[in-house]
């Protein structure tokens, strides 16, 4: 197929238990990109303002990552975001958010990138996402992000736009908040039935759960490791492992989605053993197959 | 081998979002056993009081527990606890205890039990623990429960007790807090660089972490259900699936150790599926086994 993703490119500012980390590059579409380069060419659409330091794009060379839809925007401010994590690193706490450009119109889709079929919707207001996904010609797998604040703030426009979409991937806590359900295999199963194929629900450090429409299950494990400095991106990146190696595949089914969901969560897991996207600096897809492996060996008995 | 569990034999009062039922039968010692039971013959130590009711002992009919150790004595009172679940169900809120007989001596290991080689020592004052071992002849191969109470109020034994013991099983707040370390993967080894031959983590409805003093990992989702009605006796059940098999196997390793974790969660994931004891009225072996594979299905990618 072809795969496209929309959304932010930010400057972040990270502290951790392990460190801290001032400016540097950030953003959903960012992590999505790289991750998914490992695995297929992607789209990249989004757009930061004038103050966007052109060396932070030096993350995209040499990788396989279109970045046409990439606008720079004279007179805007790039997004930026401030958060730290404690303890077990689960959530972030927001220190600082300045929307800037994100308050303004969304970017649009180069007239050569709207003929891809493979899309990835990063979070942000579903009316946006959906105006996204209108632009596009011929879209066959798209899955959409979400969060707290759009199942709270805009829960019609979400319902919306899971009409339109393949799937979505939210995190434990959204999925609880979406639906009412306690129990995170009842809240699954009724995120898919307002109109998706499946639903994938990141669970941090206690890993994934995929449910189809065809009420199939499947539950992973994160890949146990207590080498994690900075959990930014991780969401993200997995969406882009999981959807670059959907990218490649000729059928979308339980174990095509199986093996995606796991070279997600380990292109994950390298994500986050070092702060922004510094990890990709030496991590190559033999990394990636590596630690499938690894993956696999540690949840079979 | 031949197993034998120390522990209690309660009456409980739960209420759960799915209903609730007074004065039923619980216990570390009552669910250990039934568990344990589909696997090996269970040798069971434990003391009510003069006003538990008969009839509650027909759970072990028919099943191949040695009730000899089940010590019923006059003038003590049985050990009760009444508790409630909310919303995910993951943790129980006690309501009331009432310890009774666990104020008084610990029942005494009968003679024709001394030569258990496998044993668990369900949850208890660590002194106590170390008190029922030494009755012990020929232990090979010991796990212990403990809980935050111990943790906080009498770290000193229990660092003593695992001098003495296999294996430790806890959960994951119980980890975090014996650590100090956030990362459950850090948690784990450093408990079983404490004089451990394996840790095992549960995470409740995130399933099990193993960790061993070669530094193998495993980690196994809970059996993935929406059909949870109470979680009481989830823990000692999980313990008597694993310890159950673990104790008819010739060898203790990491495949054997696995595939007793995998019995212990599917053991589990039966037992919360009705109130007390109930679920085993119907559910037997075969059951377990089909839930096996359906697990590992669930799970493999």
């Amino acid at each position: 197929m072809s795969l496209l993703v929309t959304g932010t490119i930010a400057i972040d500012s990270v502290k951790t238990p392990f460190g801290e980390q001032d400016e540097c590059l950030g953003g959903s579409a960012t992590y999505f990109s790289v991750a998914a380069s490992h695995f297929t060419p992607v789209r990249l659409v989004g757009a930061v303002g004038e103050d966007f330091p052109d060396e932070y794009l030096k993350v995209f060379d040499g990788r396989d990552i279109d970045t046409s839809g990439l606008e720079k925007r004279a007179g805007s401010k790039t997004f930026r975001w401030k958060g730290s994590y404690q303890g077990s690193m689960n959530e972030a706490t927001t220190l600082e958010t300045q929307l800037n450009i994100l308050t303004e119109d969304p970017p649009v889709i180069p007239e050569s990138s709207r003929d891809s079929e493979c899309v990835f919707l990063a979070n942000t207001a579903p009316a946006v996402q959906i105006q996204l996904l209108e632009q596009l010609t011929a879209p066959r797998l798209i899955v959409a992000d979400t969060m707290n604040f759009w199942i709270e703030n805009t829960r019609e426009d979400l319902e919306k736009l899971l009409q339109k979409v393949t799937a979505l991937v939210l995190n434990d806590t959204e999925a609880r908040m979406f639906t009412g359900q306690s129990n995170l295999i009842a809240a699954a199963r009724e995120i898919v039935e307002m109109g998706l194929e499946f639903v994938v629900v990141k669970k941090g450090e206690h890993g994934t759960l995929l449910m189809t429409n065809n009420d199939e299950c499947f539950v992973l494990p994160a890949y146990p490791t207590d080498a994690v400095k900075d959990p930014t991106g991780a969401g993200d990146s997995f969406a882009g492992g999981m959807m670059g190696f959907l990218d490649q595949q000729s059928d979308i089914n339980l174990p095509t989605l199986k093996k995606a969901i796991a070279y997600g969560t380990v292109v994950a897991s390298l994500v986050i053993e070092d702060f922004s996207l510094n990890r990709w600096q030496t991590a190559n897809r033999n990394d990636i197959d590596k630690r499938l492996n690894q993956l696999r060996d540690v949840i079979t008995f």
